[in-house]
């Protein structure tokens, strides 16, 4: 993990898992089948922080609920940047880097389970909430001290940010 | 935060922030998109007494969901005092103070993150739960013991209304 | 809290508030305006088997979803037992005394907050969960190690049901 | 519990409870009544990957929702194979055996309160959460050091793939 603060400096995009990593890894079976989700307010204000700064963000999850397209379009995550029933994801990930006109290298993944894995040793900051298993923590450059919702997305894009001199709050900016 | 128990006798109304304040920050994604949330009962009770013995009070938040409307209009919040969709939160705050005939200085306001600083600045006794984010815990009279949505806004209230003489609870008239 | 093993002999009935107790004091604000909580399963298995052993049974809350009944209904609690939107707590307790012949001396209950004061003073066994209110402890004969919906329900029935020698499983009996 | 690592080599099958065991014991009551549970996200990529390795799983619990139905069918249990209303386990168990040519001591069985403890007395390898009652940690091979809805499936699943050379992560398989 030495030198995961000198990658910060090169980050452009974000992408993430969403299970485990936005979520404590719960999800509420519901009557109709649907699986939704609990979300951190702390995570999504970093995420709306870094929308409005102008990087390019992803989703790139396992899940198929609507629900959480809904979330991160709520966020600014644009439609075709959320990638729903990924299970072989790199595919994915790779489609979200060539249409942003972003390298792997410039952009920042969190995942925290064993199909994370393949995108987390290709891209440019691999990183793991604090609760991810063994597997993930080892391929990845930093791990978090929280865990997953609860707080280990705000952090990374907080330390992003901050390196960037992008970490300013504007409340009229923030209410456009 | 030294002076903060001189500050709880001069308060005649509150005002809150909602998530990580009155939750934990979590937010609950729904099917349809909307989000909910898990408040807590003994703050609920905390806030229906001060309703009772006469306080005023205000949530402003920059969330979106009527059922947060519906929460606080069930606990006895006016609903012209509910804000929600509320970014830039200092006119909202300034606007509920002057409608209820108070003093920005009179009124005590509890909030997480940095939408909420801005208010901290200018209220008449800045609060925030134990999990607030640092930058929110420097510009505090006083950081609860108790985290968001685990009894931080209870803490307050009571502090204030037992300093005051009104930590009084009688059934009957509870139950009007 | 010296004397309360020797009154778990004499229990007769179960009575309980839900916020709190049944649960860890969280309500979900639904869309509808409705609040909806989170129970316990190892506690409704207790409860259950109180129900099974003969004991009667009876919910005092302020709530007032009809969530909260069915919950109850289902666990075998006897409609007429369920006193929602309870706030004076003391006739409601004392009416399901009397409708079941049962006096307040043969009646555990288990509350959290300031509401349930008046009843713990006069009922048989006075019990609360761990975070109960300071109030609350002070006027209780035992304080469970449990928190409210972390199995403080579980461990008054079990304590009470295994001194009478009535803590025995059944498959077949629990199955009807 | 100190020849649990042998049974491990000799399981085929995983029959598991639900509340307690995929779930910390939560159970949401809905306005309709019905039961809602939450469960974890990595305890579902264990059995996801139980069931694509070939053996086979079972679920064998008390409660009745369709919501439960749905959330292992989702994950590749077979509808026969899922017993909702069990509270006489036993038989259901033997059923999920006969039916699928396994002898008892070939399948590991996870339960965590009482009515658990007739499959735990006579399945191939018996499994609860640290969080389990006291009287079924007696009767257990292996007491996961992971709760009930925190990784207590998991825990197992994993244990038994790896003695057997099975977990190995396809992102292609997976995805099929």
């Amino acid at each position: 993990m030495s030198n995961y603060k000198v990658k910060l400096a090169n980050i452009k995009g974000f992408a993430f898992d969403v299970d485990g990593v936005f979520t404590d890894g719960g999800v509420i079976g519901t009557a109709s089948g649907d699986l939704i989700r609990v979300y951190d307010s702390k995570d999504g204000f970093g995420l709306r922080m870094a929308y409005l700064k102008g990087y390019k963000t992803a989703i790139v999850t396992g899940g198929s609920s609507e629900s959480i397209k809904k979330r991160f379009l709520g966020i600014g995550v644009k439609e075709e940047d959320i990638y729903l029933k990924s299970r072989d994801k790199v595919p994915d990930f790779l489609d979200f880097c060539k249409r942003n006109g972003l390298e792997p290298s410039e952009v920042a993944f969190v995942g925290d389970d064993l199909p994370d894995i393949p995108i987390l040793k290709i891209c440019g900051l691999a990183v793991c909430p604090a609760d991810a298993v063994p597997e993930v923590k080892e391929v990845c450059d930093y791990v978090s001290q929280f865990n997953g919702g609860k707080g280990c997305v705000r952090d990374l894009i907080e330390q992003v940010l901050k390196v960037q001199g992008k970490w300013v709050f504007d409340p009229v900016a923030y209410s456009g």
